[in-house]
């Protein structure tokens, strides 16, 4: 093999992101240097957080560059490497791209355990978006049993997980979705104890019928409308994490953010409203994914991925997930492993 | 003396309140029970966060009931006690009422040593206001030498010593205010690095101007516009605590509060806002009072009050505070101490 394919970024996008942003491109495969590794890559996160950083206005990260692969958390195995404690087989998992297979630096890299469960699982529900849930919630929400928990984007990459861990945390869980198909997955397989569809009922209703008793926890993955809602019912000493905004990452050029009017409620609540960014908080990683494996090892916890297949289908996927069509963490299997 | 002077709530507001809200009666002076002091009253204080507390949409506190004493902070002398530990001539301040005298149990009232400066400071700089500004600032805030701290309202009875503490602690310090005599004020004698006069240029410009670097600290007691222009320069791990929100106190009935465009800067910034009640925060009350007496004695900290005469005088002196023209801390002297 000497060629592959990757999928790059080919114009940025105005609002709502299109397929006609991504172009499939054939690559060398690059030659090692000492201490690097050629990846094979099986598995690529898709995430909202990209659609900020296909923009020239970015937040916590920097713009992607055109023409250049999508940079994207990939499961991979070593196709070949230079690097000491790196052996061809091994899987790992890193910041790579969209592409067939990736020349890093080993440092770069970490080691994925397959006892541990499914492969992709190193970059959804024991990766990035798990760890999310978790310090959201716990680091910066600090449930107490009895608490009332709404959580937006309910069914989602970290939503679900959000979810989940409150209600063993021995709260009571409120979610929130795009879709009736969604809603009752929260409240069947994901064990909410009220789950609505903001699409068909204004947020402020559903929330007041889901929360007769306030919020003490808001999760927010959406922003706007609903987070306004959320914020709307805080109870005194409410904890706000906010986690992404998805409403509002694909505004047009020129439109203004959403207004937020009970952002007072803040003040009358004594309440805190804290943005995060995970790779804050990177020294939980090893612990978490240890704790995460038990949880899901004993059946107390359950992920539900939605795997859409080829390099190619990865613009598709992406555009289908700002929609929402996506049940679950959206990735792309580009391979199956090799023994 | 059988008589004495109140001023009542005689009509709740809608938007901006009038002095015909208010109305001044005689009242008898009650018969004391065991446990009871009757107070003479010295000094009234007059407080933005009563114009909520008139309406019937409250937030963190109860509404006022009309045709009642206005409840506020007095600084008061023991006109006669049946209380141990209370004698005639004993200073106090409490939560007592606009009224010449109040008959209140002695749990209520707290001693004030004349020693420590003006009586009147023991419901304005060595008071709750004071205490408001060192636990926002420092318990919140957390300002570090270096840090850029925005205030609003910079001359106010809480953010003239939000400034001087952080200039104090090694922070640049930036105000906004309603005229050019206040931030001229600001800027000389409450030593403001920078001020700006929100009513003759928008804050987003002012803010550009004065905080090149980013603002570490918003420390927000007015909310609306202002405090959207200041979410919009935060540097990474800001700190907002929200202490009052002036601007949205007067709305008309059914007009929205101001809507925040720029919060999802919060998550951009991985920052924290959070709204405050000084009550939460009274078991560092006695301790606050001596070391805020030392820093006014040793004139490393200097205060203003605009002090209005007699209890008539206290509904135009809320209405006129609620406009804006007060400078520094306003209170009404109802007496002079008697020795």
């Amino acid at each position: 093999m000497t060629s592959q394919r990757q999928v790059v970024l080919a114009s940025r996008p105005e609002g709502t992101a299109g397929v006609e942003c991504f172009a499939l491109r054939e690559a060398p495969i690059p030659e090692l240097a000492e201490g690097e590794v050629l990846t094979r890559n099986l598995f690529l996160s898709v995430d909202p957080y990209m659609r900020g950083r296909m923009g020239q206005a970015v937040g916590y990260a920097g713009a992607f560059e055109l023409e250049r692969p999508i940079p994207a958390r990939v499961v991979a195995q070593v196709a070949s490497s230079r690097a000491p404690g790196f052996a061809e087989g091994d899987f790992v998992w890193g910041f790579l791209a969209w592409e067939e297979a990736t020349r890093v630096h080993a440092s770069r890299l970490r080691k994925v355990d397959p006892a541990l469960g499914p492969l992709s699982h190193a970059i959804s529900v024991r990766g990035m978006p798990g760890l999310t849930a978790e310090v959201g919630l716990i680091e910066i929400g600090r449930p107490r049993p009895g608490d009332t928990v709404f959580v937006s984007a309910a069914t989602g990459a970290v939503g679900q997980v959000v979810g989940q861990l409150a209600r063993l945390a021995g709260c009571r869980v409120v979610g929130s979705a795009g879709s009736d198909a969604k809603v009752e997955h929260a409240l069947g397989a994901l064990g909410y104890h009220e789950a609505f569809n903001y699409r068909s009922e204004p947020a402020t209703e559903a929330l007041a019928r889901c929360c007769p008793d306030g919020i003490d926890i808001v999760f927010d993955n959406v922003g706007g409308e609903t987070l306004d809602a959320a914020l709307g019912r805080l109870n005194t000493f409410a904890r706000v994490p906010v986690c992404g905004q998805i409403s509002q990452y694909s505004r047009a050029p020129g439109e203004a953010p959403y207004g937020l009017v009970n952002a007072g409620r803040l003040l009358a609540t004594r309440s805190t409203m804290t943005g995060f960014v995970i790779y804050d908080h990177m020294h939980l990683f090893d612990d978490f994914v240890v704790r995460m494996a038990r949880l899901l090892r004993d059946d107390r916890l359950t992920y539900f991925e939605d795997v859409t297949e080829g390099l190619e289908s990865a613009p598709e996927a992406f555009v289908g997930m700002m929609a929402g069509d996506n049940l679950g963490k959206r990735l792309v299997r580009v391979a199956g492993p090799v023994s």
